[in-house]
């Protein structure tokens, strides 16, 4: 997946002043509630008692398991408070879910987030796209990098695995509506539901969590105890705080329509690039683009980066299996400020045409 | 080591009103810098620009890495600060390390912290006391449970060993002055350093960091990123200002006190106990007692709850070769409210008068 000289590029690139960079999947930072998060923090230090800064139990904060319990129940699928385990992001999450299911092999899409990639290569789980598999991993409301929504069909299909981790990163991004009907609802008995508050309030906060079957209950808390005890006691604090609010749905209409005004202004500007393939997001930070060149990601983003833009690489987002002749990347419209969109689609096309020469000359040779 | 039948015996106790628990080896609460976190999380959330609240790389903040690898200059171990790696506390450091050796056994003391027990455990590296292995579990400036600094000899020793993993947990709070040389500032290339704010600052805040080798950096980078990406960037924010303030070793020196003031408290009563063992600590949060009885400790610890008080179950805290026929337990001074260790005591002394009891009419049928 990930080599090391393409992650030394990729901090090369994003420490790169005049990169415009479609690279990371970063939530804008000027929706950041700083606000809210001050207020939050100055209660959960000096107002609410010792727990956010003592040591608590591995599942975390009861009261803000019993916030999301309550949200997945709105969304059809009431799960108990106790089922709900706090995780250090959603990749947290789903290194607990792969561990606890102990499976060789997981199926995925032909192309998925890189981090459960990496989490399945550490647990020694190969990823799979071209079979089906008693285990599976999707992105049902939203995928990553596609941006797109499971169809009632691919969802029912999905749900004969199993067991099926369940990635819900982006459900409250849907530029449609609020998050839908989770997998969840349909089969707790088997869906291992990851969530995370990484693009709605800040991915620094690093908090998530994990919604496994009951019968799986001690061996997650034991799991979650073993790696790092339990998540952070004040960000806990502070996201139950945020989430526990009237305002908090008002926030997600806001993030929608924001998410949904760059990626429409990035799409305007897609059908300039000559010979690539993509499709409008229904959600989510990201497009994926398939282009008609052959050759390797790292020189491609090379070349793009002496252009002046940056983006993922589409072998960062493969499963072994679904390795393609053609180059594609991810292109992340959700942290790249409006008026720079264009530009760096111009940039983008510049260095697709440098790399179209580069190949007719190494065939004609 | 623990059984799921002595965790709910442990939460039990926890959330029993009337018992004075020895307990979880939880720092004092009234120990908190509140004042000083929230003005942190303030700065952290309004005045320092975004990156607290977004993502980063994995091995964390610049600027807490460079205070950290100064504070261990200080000690005689001058290091690179991207070698220091944040992590989500202790626990957190020591999993990676033990997962970067990849080791199948690993040397402890005959009674050691049983979250490390816990990663051996699950990384199916063995946990051995009395054979000498070529990786090894120490913590030499303290050591949890029995709270002794390493004799020179025995640091000496230590450092044949081909790996090291320094657990420094408790280097700050050494009831003699401030934290001693580390055993990293010896042997640099062979030592992975772990340390942690939970004791000296807040536990809920999980930071903690772990200084590695330089040849494993990369190899660490890419552990953490694939367990949670990052540790919170609030949390290390926050860290970062009270660390980086001259009134932080002020607050060290003020904790050493408090706490020695509470082992000695402790240290007064425990005579009055009959058959059992125990020496003063030099250091830390707890005291480690034999005792002369047989048993089984789930019915010791039922014992004591019934009689109100609690500890940690000496099974907890052994390597799998070091189990013995004699009970023991850790008492730990630091959270119980001086007016209570007395009366604390007195509790535990009637339940050990029991158990004797117990055991003299068991032996006599």
């Amino acid at each position: 997946m990930r080599t090391h000289a393409l992650d030394l590029q990729m901090r090369r690139a994003a420490s790169e002043p005049g990169v415009i960079s479609f690279a990371g999947g970063l939530p804008a930072k000027e929706t950041f509630p700083r606000a809210a998060l001050a207020q939050a923090a100055q209660e959960a230090t000096l107002q609410m008692g010792s727990s956010p800064l003592q040591y608590d139990w591995p599942e975390g904060r009861a009261i803000l398991r019993r916030i999301i319990a309550d949200r997945l129940a709105a969304r059809g699928a009431p799960v108990d408070p106790d089922d709900v385990h706090i995780t250090n992001g959603a990749q947290d999450a789903l290194a607990i879910a792969v561990e606890a299911l102990g499976a060789p092999a997981i199926q995925v899409d032909h192309a998925t987030y890189p981090g459960a990639l990496d989490v399945f290569e550490a647990a020694k789980a190969k990823a799979v796209a071209r079979r089906r598999l008693p285990v599976r991993y999707v992105m049902p409301a939203i995928s990553n990098p596609y941006g797109w929504a499971m169809s009632g069909q691919a969802r029912f299909d999905c749900l004969q695995a199993t067991w099926v981790i369940e990635d819900d990163a982006y459900a409250d991004l849907g530029f449609l509506g609020p998050a839908p009907r989770p997998l969840l609802a349909d089969a707790p008995y088997k869906v291992f539901h990851v969530g995370t508050v990484s693009k709605t309030v800040s991915p620094g906060l690093r908090i998530g969590w994990l919604v496994a079957p009951t019968r799986w209950r001690d061996k997650i808390r034991a799991a979650k105890a073993r790696r790092d005890i339990h998540a952070c006691g004040l960000a806990q604090a502070m996201v139950e705080r945020l989430m526990s609010s009237p305002l908090f749905d008002e926030r997600l209409d806001r993030l929608r329509s924001h998410y949904r005004q760059r990626a429409e202004a990035l799409l305007e500007q897609l059908p300039q690039l000559r010979g690539v393939r993509f499709a409008m997001p229904q959600g989510g930070f990201s497009v994926w683009v398939e282009t008609d060149l052959r050759g390797d990601d790292a020189s491609l983003l090379e070349r793009a980066v002496k252009h002046g833009v940056a983006f993922d690489p589409g072998c960062f987002f493969r499963a072994p299996d679904a390795h393609s002749q053609r180059l594609a990347f991810r292109l992340s419209f959700s942290s790249v400020p409006l008026a720079q969109i264009a530009a760096g689609v111009q940039r983008l096309g510049a260095a697709l045409t440098d790399a179209r020469a580069a190949q007719r000359i190494s065939k004609a040779a």
